[in-house]
């Protein structure tokens, strides 16, 4: 795999030690997301909404309603910056100016290409196997009125930032603070709790393999 | 307290049924969470990062380095769209199209102002109690020059979207969908690990009050 390439938009600026140009490191963190937030700049002002997302080889996947201005913006060529993070944890170090939080960050730029109609259904079935996987073996097919209602749109991983203090000291070595005081980190998770059945459901329906599969899949990435 | 007033900038277009106009709904998702993701406008492209906040009044506070270009963009007036989300769980219908996540959900726009020199000190306790309640009391008090090379920025909680789909139905009454086919929600939620002690910590240093205080207001939030 080839390094992320710098340029001015993804070169960090802040805490540069961090960053990372590892293409795999960024890829693991939008494996490891089921949303983001995408921004868009509208009438020169920023709008930023969260949204799923699903890995589609060097592509993330997102998708909403053609009714959806903001959508449509971005069908229409608008640049796009979406921002994958995982708080994995807050940071104490003996002074409140060196605490922060532990995290793994990724920022792409770009502009989204729109699926064509004859590869959506496919495209959808792609996002919704990160989301939801094996979901799409357990319910009825896509309807021709569902794909038509529906805007898929593919932001390539060309131009990203990705960020990881996840395995840095909390402190300099030698910086003079007091060793006598507590430093460390607080480890945050995403965990599952138990499904939830819906009271639309016929009595007696067992909780299906995918919902567990999903319940996995995300203990296992936060748990990395 | 007064309602959230509609605007072109706020108003919710797609699924409005889930838009909440109640301001402590507001403030409940910026309490409960640790961070959000800030965005600009920067040379007419999105730019969106990561940032931790804490809720001052009618006002969330975030801070940044005097060093970093985002942030100063930020203090010279550059609109901002801040966006804070709780994933609270996957929704599963009996299609995929039905199918979705369940969140709580604020999107702020407005312009920062800056905290001046001497009300930074108290901002910046502001937003460390939020973060890490309690903290400030076991570690030393911060230094001039910490104060000076940090930039503190109100964004006021005045014209702000909220989104809570958290309640609604998986699928409509009377929609023909197979009722023998499971439907529910799988839960998420945010959990603490054990504390991780810093090796630059003196042998034997307990972990402090600040750190179980600050875990148990993840777990009771994330709870909600």
């Amino acid at each position: 795999m080839t390094d992320l390439p710098l340029s001015p938009l993804t070169r960090v600026r802040r805490l540069a030690q961090y960053q990372v140009t590892d293409r795999a490191a960024l890829y693991d963190i939008v494996d490891g997301a089921l949303a983001a937030t995408l921004a868009i700049v509208r009438d020169g002002r920023p709008v930023a909404l969260p949204v799923g997302i699903g890995r589609d080889g060097d592509d993330v996947l997102v998708h909403g309603s053609t009714g959806s201005d903001f959508f449509r913006r971005i069908a229409g060529g608008a640049p796009v910056c979406l921002t994958v993070t995982h708080l994995l944890g807050l940071a104490y170090a003996r002074s409140l100016f060196d605490s922060s939080m532990r995290y793994r960050c990724a920022v792409v730029h770009g502009t989204a290409s729109v699926v064509p109609p004859e590869e959506k259904e496919a495209a959808l079935l792609t996002l919704s196997e990160h989301l939801m996987p094996g979901r799409s073996l357990e319910v009825r097919p896509m309807l021709a009125r569902e794909l038509a209602a529906t805007l898929v749109l593919r932001i390539p991983l060309a131009e990203a930032s990705v960020k990881d203090n996840a395995g840095s000291l909390v402190e300099e070595d030698g910086d003079g603070e007091d060793r006598s005081v507590w430093a460390g980190t607080l480890p945050l998770r995403v965990s599952v709790g138990e499904p939830v059945t819906s009271p639309q459901t016929a009595a007696g329906t067992p909780v299906p393999d995918s919902v567990r599969r999903t319940a996995e899949r995300v203990t296992a990435t936060s748990a990395a």
